[in-house]
């Protein structure tokens, strides 16, 4: 099943905007089996609307389109479809009152008259019902093909997509669904290695991978790979990708700390929680983040206490309890200060467990023996002690992140 | 002056890769006066890849073209736009040789011979240089238009947009800079007020602006007001801009707070700055946003202090001072408890200003009184001290990112 998607609007062509839409639809379609085969943008233009709709069609008489479905005049897709169809606009009497409904429920009656041509609809389309927003889908059938409209604000579109769209590629992809062919991916996560690195390790494994390709994706939080079963039966895929996961995570070992979207924060509070302790954060040259991250998680109560951004060295001192001696004679960046700093911010805040950071994120305040992106990280659990130097690549944004990231990674390995 | 685009990429029609490139071209060929009328991406096929190109050229007689550049066998674009031009693949013997030169200073000869295929270039097409790549960008000419090839790392496409694709499309342009026509928009960013509030606000201007549209682009951070002035020559559009800035500005009034990228953070640590003062955070809720917020600004250390994350509440009475009884008499999330929040870190760091949050992010932990979203923030400068009250619509990390901007705004209008 093959189909091709349009998204509407001039503020994607001039860069504005980018087309998030056109990466979710492709994930979603590709989930169920169907395939995007080509995707255009194009602006809010009549004439070009609906040419890049009609090639679509000619190539796989299936076309998604996305945007342009708004009340004000620059919304034209509706017009460029339905004289494509040769179905003129007409007002959908239904639609209209819940329109009018739906205005009158949020206390915003009378409608505004422009919100009037949403419920416009081209003769003998099916009205696609909109649960976030006043524009409705549409889908158009007939001898060019099928044209699904949806709308271009993402959250609409996405809801949109799960209700309407994925639902139609399962009825049109036939009753057995064992007879679908589907592209699915895995996301292994690793942090503490290189690219490199985990490369010539799985390279054994991964020439024995049947039907799963490989993709290394290094990012701030370590690298990332990507398992894809391409273009198997449903069942299969699933099966093909738990295999290759199996192989793989042995060889990955302790920098493998989690898949697809697990953040490692969210690894640190579960295994904190498991073993009933309580954490701590001292953060220098992060000034917050490893606290952000580990709240990000709801439920992050019951094992954080608190941190402090000790950006000042009195701040280490007055806060913290490091000796000023200390940070006097090994420099505010040096193991003994990041030791110091996560026992007194375990001290201060009364918990079993802390980690602390210290570093140079730049621009300034490098020196030869202590460059920019030198970071140390220290951590403790009860009596166990853990410290580390890094060198992190990067701007000081790139610097803090990684910084951040490898904070959060010595206390998982401490805690396994 | 019309041209197209093609992204090529299986990843961007999976959606596994969200088309960056896209909106940057867009960016870069509109700011000096040229138009993508139309994009398009395809996966790594050579039809696929072929067709796509003879369409936009038929329509513009131009296309760009990204990605599929690699030394990978799934990298076609090359053997694609060779076929379109009927040109053969033929070794560059010069580019042969740098890319070995460039493998050698890498300490990475001799080069794999996979590498070799880069150096394949269609005949007659002109290799242009990729500083940070081992894919040479091309450009071809010929009897259907000119396509120019450039690689889809985001990177090495960014380069070579600005040394090869920018000079191309101005010589195009003519001789003369004055006749060219662009179209250039600039942001103003505003927080503190909704977007409904906003546009009344405007409304009367609004009609008056001559030559520019205006956008309202709501977020977490507030709502910013995009200007845009399309399509005209291209020193009238600095003044259109500068002219409808002017115009704004004054009713904007102190919901402005900066222009284009500005981030609020800097505004403040500028404005704590011009005036010698010194800051600290308290934060509950946000768990160190408002302090990784601040930290991210180069020279931030010339006034942030340091930040106490007090999620516990034994933290704010211990290392903040909040009394416990206020706690227990008004709840975490009151106005007193702000207040002594900010009191209690501006003495804990010995800093002249100061801003607390405290605040219900959920999922759990809302009452009736007190429903998920509800924040109390505070501030003090000197003696002056303000307090707010806020309710944020959205999930656990919307709240917080709102409140993280709603406490560095209230210290903003503080130091105004």
């Amino acid at each position: 099943m093959d189909l091709e998607l349009v998204t509407v609007g001039t503020e994607l062509l001039l860069g504005f905007t980018i087309d998030t839409n056109a990466a979710e639809i492709g994930r979603a379609v590709s989930a169920v089996g169907a395939r995007v085969v080509r995707r255009a943008s194009v602006g809010d233009d009549v004439q070009a609307i609906r040419e890049a709709v009609a090639d679509g069609l000619r190539r796989t008489g299936f076309v998604v389109v996305t945007g342009g479905l708004g009340p004000t005049t620059d919304d034209v897709t509706k017009r460029a479809v339905a004289e494509l169809f040769d179905a003129p606009l007409e007002v959908h009497e239904e639609y209209l009152r819940e329109l009018k409904d739906r205005f009158a429920r949020y206390g915003r009656a009378p409608m505004p008259p422009s919100n009037r041509s949403q419920a416009e609809v081209p003769r003998g389309a099916t009205v696609l019902h909109n649960p976030r927003g006043t524009a409705p889908g549409l889908l158009l059938e007939g001898e060019l093909g099928a044209v699904m409209l949806l709308p271009g604000v993402p959250l609409e579109m996405r809801l949109m997509v799960e209700a309407h769209l994925v639902p139609l590629l399962e009825r049109l992809a036939g009753s057995d669904p064992s007879a679908r062919r589907v592209t699915r991916s895995r996301t292994l996560r690793t942090t503490g290695i290189t690219e490199s690195g985990l490369a010539s390790g799985i390279a054994q494994v991964e020439q024995k991978l049947e039907d799963v390709s490989l993709a290394f994706l290094p990012g701030w939080d370590g690298v990332d790979l990507r398992l894809t079963a391409w273009n198997l039966p449903e069942e299969r895929a699933d099966v093909v990708l738990d295999r290759a996961e199996a192989a793989l995570r042995p060889i990955l070992g302790e920098h493998h700390y989690g898949v697809d979207e697990t953040d490692l924060a969210g690894v640190v509070i579960d295994r904190l929680r498991e073993r009933d302790l309580t954490l701590a954060v001292a953060e220098s040259c992060t000034g917050g983040i490893v606290g952000a991250r580990l709240t990000a998680m709801p439920g992050a109560s019951d094992v954080f206490r608190g941190a402090v951004a000790a950006y000042a060295n009195e701040i280490k001192i007055h806060l913290l309890g490091v000796p000023a001696g200390l940070i006097e004679a090994e420099g505010a960046v040096s193991e003994a200060v990041a030791r110091a700093m996560a026992h007194g911010v375990s001290q201060a805040c009364g918990s079993s467990a802390a980690v602390a950071v210290t570093g140079i994120a730049g621009p300034a305040g490098g020196t030869v023996e202590k460059p920019v992106g030198t970071v140390w990280l220290a951590a403790t659990v009860g009596a166990l002690a853990r410290s580390r130097r890094v060198h992190f690549p990067g701007d000081r944004e790139e610097v803090r992140h990684r910084a951040a990231q490898a904070a959060l990674d010595l206390l998982r390995r401490l805690l396994s």
